[in-house]
């Protein structure tokens, strides 16, 4: 493994809430990330899809972590903001965000992230994402 | 009670989402909601602090909220998109969301919300959202 | 030439600010239209760049044509909201905002667009931007 | 007139769009800046109403001096990235952009804007605007 793939999987396996919403890191390349969770009714809104706050937990995190996957070894990063649309629904088995860095600058990265229903083994395209990511020096965080 | 009021805490009741991460509403008045979560080491980040997916999940909640206080008796209501600044780390002992409704038409409705930290009795403003909203016919939801 | 793309260039040639700033509609494919202007130094912030808004506009108009390329005949469409993030200063000879829909629903569309400034025949990602667009009764705008 | 206002004054003197459009500053105070311009059928889509662009390039500028009045004297602003909601079509007289800073810190800041039509004396809300500005060394820029 990789010291960046390490790196990123490492602060993963740190966020408690990842691991609460029953999220794992499927992937980690150089630039993109995935990330995935089970259906779980403890995810639920009023209509029994998953809420929009789940799905936008993941993405979130994967948008982080393809912008720390290519920044200098000893940075940390942080969200500045990211706009999400939602476009269908959160029905399915699985749900699947997968994040790629769009241009990383010195101090800011944009990345996108599609987010996926997985249902009887066909995906949907169910939100997408624009997020702003700064880098920080890992020692002050 | 008023029948706006009673609709929204129903509602609420029913997000399996937000006992899990311990929200609960505080106040829901035409067109404004304020929902709130304890901290709790199960909601956190890499660092520690809260994870900016559990603040922005309760900053959404709000907003729908806000808006469905103000929609047609017969109307559900589902988030379009949102854009959200994160302004400070999540540190804290307690974090609120408070949304209003900045204008709503027939279909649509934007709102906006802010979220504070409370610490040692002290608030701190650590994230802003601009979300829009669309009414539903809740029968076919 | 198809019914969408005399629709799509017949209100694009409306757009009297489109002409004010130079622009011109560059292609028109279903789903997707290329808006293209010439540096001009009208057009300039306070650095002789390129202004954002001037960026912006062009942008915002590529994703309105791309939704209205796929709507309903009669339909005519607005823009209820975009994101748009800015990565390179707007340094070149010309520029050129590329729309495309990800995905149309019967009410709302949802639109990315890319912006390029050309330099010397070389193309540099200056800007990118999510969209929402409603679709709307031509007869009643 | 204090330094701030003179250095925000005369940046504005210098972006070349704004007078394309017809803009004016209206006011500058420390953290919030208002723009203005006149009805003019050369910023008209294609109902004869004001082009959306054109409503957000006086938001995006008047976020930017917002941002620029409060920053240290030597510093110069960029857009990060903006997103802005249109509420009503831009249809009246005048149409201005008010624009304040919610949180400036170090290197980022964050500014909303709402712009209003006026049309026979009244104003109309029509667009709303959440803003990220960076500050930058302007011997760089």
């Amino acid at each position: 493994m990789e010291a960046f793939e390490k790196k990123v999987r490492d602060s993963f396996g740190q966020q408690r809430f990842m691991s609460t919403i029953g999220a794992e890191m499927i992937s980690v390349d150089r630039g993109s990330v995935e990330i995935r969770f089970p259906f779980s009714s403890k995810l639920t809104q009023q209509n029994g899809f998953v809420h929009a706050g789940a799905v936008t937990s993941i993405m979130d995190s994967a948008c982080g972590y393809a912008a720390l996957s290519v920044a200098p070894p000893e940075a940390d990063v942080l969200s500045v903001e990211f706009k999400v649309n939602f476009l269908s629904p959160g029905i399915g088995e699985s749900f699947e965000a997968r994040a790629s860095v769009k241009r990383a600058g010195k101090k800011l990265a944009v990345c996108t992230a599609d987010a996926f229903a997985v249902r009887a083994g066909e995906e949907k395209l169910i939100a997408t994402m624009l997020a702003t990511i700064m880098n920080i020096d890992s020692n002050a965080s």
